[in-house]
């Protein structure tokens, strides 16, 4: 359990503006709350930060679940509340609201923050209950989860290492392909996109991890970094490996890309290799407590400019060269805060980043490295274990 | 795609109560904006509902697919209202509202409806910007998604049909396991529901399909239909099996239960297996258009209390029995209307819904039979091709 969370600047804000609580209304996929209270439940579920404590309101149903799993320091269940009675009398819409504003009265709040995402009808239905509601517009909770206890960087850890069985799946599978007419096969049958996919999500699963999407995108599909990819692997073209799995029970997401290419890739591809390579080492060593996430951008920037390839830093409206951010932080959010960008602010000790720097043209292909660190007084810590070169192998 | 989304009753709301449009601020896991739009997306995007037409606002990233793949009649980037120079002047949090009241503006939108779940900081943006927001209190679009169109029910057809190749992997490693010491053993390990998991999983995945979690659930732990089920399956015991994929491509999920059992399960096991079914097929058999969902539930409680089981019907407080719903609606979301219980409104042609009694008791185990069915003038057509019986086979 994440037990170092520490919400004081919530609760300093809190108090600086005279305010009584702060409240999340949300389901599962919300990670605020999930690392809030450290519970996760797939029906909406209530929880109120206040100077004292965090409280949970759930179900009767995950009542025993919150009461053995969660770090709040209390949970109350809507029975609590009479909360079928309310259903009865006034629909379940009202209900709610009733039920959220008795809850809200035990604890004594008065005033509430609520983040950006707070439904909407919830908010008005407590201010019609004389409710003072307020949005904190700064995101003060995912500024707080930039940061991960020592807990979390072991789960993402974890994350990382499912993620490096599976690329080496995936590059295995590549490495024994036979060429045939320029394409690649594996058992008689074109490796595909969707096959090389359907392997590393396999191997995901056996580590405990799913995910909702993976990149496998080769030549012209991989110099769009949104593309998924699909189709048959060619040989003597770039293959982008981006795998972000996240674990089912913890939550907690990885990432890392690696790219590849079977046969004689073109002269210009390998170049492209190198440099983003090189870009890849510049950014690293640019790494530690106290340099922002621009600086860290400009790092990879500087190499790819200097060999000649357009950034968004040199060309805002380029649509070849390196044409995304150089990283961004991985949790419970596969993107979350800080960012590595222009707009990146200073990195401190604990924040885990990706650093992914590419470079694309649908003309060569596209290429991306990525690895999954963190951030420490004098460097970083490297997540990731896994071989960088662009021949796949089956190491 | 989804053409024949017939959204009059959500404007026929908007003009009888004096709003110019609806207007939707979420991520791909709204199920509502999908449906409406016939587009998803990771990141945030805006729907917006007139009496023209469906509007779309999305990023430049994701224009081109936006264009290509929604069923909406417009699509605008947010480069078209200058959002990066928004942005640079007002921030992140100000822009939007900037950007979504310049969209609201050019459609003639002064007032808009909104869903529930709409982000309060969205909407007290608007109003600050002089635009009317009102929470649409009713679910309008959830009660539209309630009935299929013809592609929506072809899609989880498509579903049900992985969830049966899914049910079958099971089934068949139960059949096939040996019996020692009372657990089931395959390939020389003990056969557990983690493992099961897994390779219902893994058949999912080759069929288009993933999860964020299936039930496969022994003894005691079966007789909690809320839980997911761990270790050891063991002989003698009702093993129950509840699997509901989504299509990773369409977003249409399917829901099927059995339950097995290997060796030799109690006498009362085997009769409430045997009742179990009984009530399925009664409630099978009362469905047709234009009874309620309540009538259904009260089909399959009738047979289960005359069997001299408890229901929530006969003892709202019991703990053993029949002790949830007959069923539920089922679409883009694994849970949608309409409802197959107490306050289970009027059947209609097109509803796809669940039918699923189960009795529980720890001291016995957990019995759940479970299809998906489609809502016909007069009766249903059974989505579900699946095998019912205790005895798990390899056929």
């Amino acid at each position: 359990m994440n037990v170092d969370v520490d919400l004081s600047p919530l609760r300093e804000s809190l108090e600086a503006e005279g305010i009584d609580g702060y409240c999340i209304d949300a389901d599962g996929s919300d990670s605020d709350q999930r690392y809030v209270s450290g519970f996760t439940a797939p029906d909406p579920y209530q929880t109120l930060v206040t100077a004292d404590g965090v409280h949970l309101l759930v179900s009767g149903l995950e009542y025993g679940r919150a009461k053995a799993e969660s770090s709040a320091d209390s949970v109350t269940r809507r029975s609590a509340y009479d909360y079928r009675d309310l259903v009865a009398e006034h629909g379940p819409y009202e209900a709610k609201h009733r039920l959220l504003a008795a809850f809200l009265e035990d604890h004594g709040v008065d005033s509430v923050a609520v983040p950006r995402s707070f439904p909407t009808g919830t908010a008005d239905g407590l201010r019609a209950r004389g409710l003072e509601i307020t949005v904190e517009p700064e995101g003060i909770i995912e500024g707080i989860r930039a940061t991960k206890t020592e807990w979390e960087i072991e789960q993402i850890r974890a994350s990382q290492r499912a993620n490096e069985a599976a690329m080496a799946t995936a590059e295995s599978l590549l490495a024994t392909a036979d060429v045939e007419d320029g394409v690649l096969v594996s058992d008689g049958e074109p490796l595909t996109s969707e096959r090389v996919k359907t392997e590393i999500e396999i191997t995901l699963l056996r580590h405990g991890c799913g995910l909702d999407d993976t990149i496998v995108a080769c030549g012209a599909d991989g110099a769009d970094p949104h593309d998924r990819g699909s189709g048959p692997l060619e040989a003597d073209e770039l293959i982008v490996i981006d795998i972000f799995p996240r674990d089912k029970e913890t939550g907690y997401f990885a990432d890392m890309t690696r790219t590849f290419a079977r046969g004689e890739p073109s002269e210009e591809a390998r170049r492209r290799y190198e440099v983003t390579r090189e870009a890849y080492e510049a950014a690293l060593e640019a790494v530690e407590a106290g340099v922002t996430g621009a600086d860290v951008h400009d790092a990879a920037c500087d190499v790819l400019e200097t060999a000649g390839y357009e950034t968004l830093r040199s060309d805002p409206s380029t649509e070849t060269g390196f044409i995304h951010s150089t990283g961004h932080g991985v949790g419970l959010d596969i993107h979350e805060a800080p960012s590595v960008s222009p707009s990146g602010g200073e990195l401190e000790a604990g924040h885990v980043i990706s650093i992914e720097p590419g470079l694309y043209d649908p003309a060569v292909g596209g290429v991306r490295i990525e690895d999954l660190i963190v951030v420490t007084e004098d460097g970083y810590e490297n997540l990731t274990d896994y071989r960088v070169g662009l021949e796949p192998t089956t190491e």
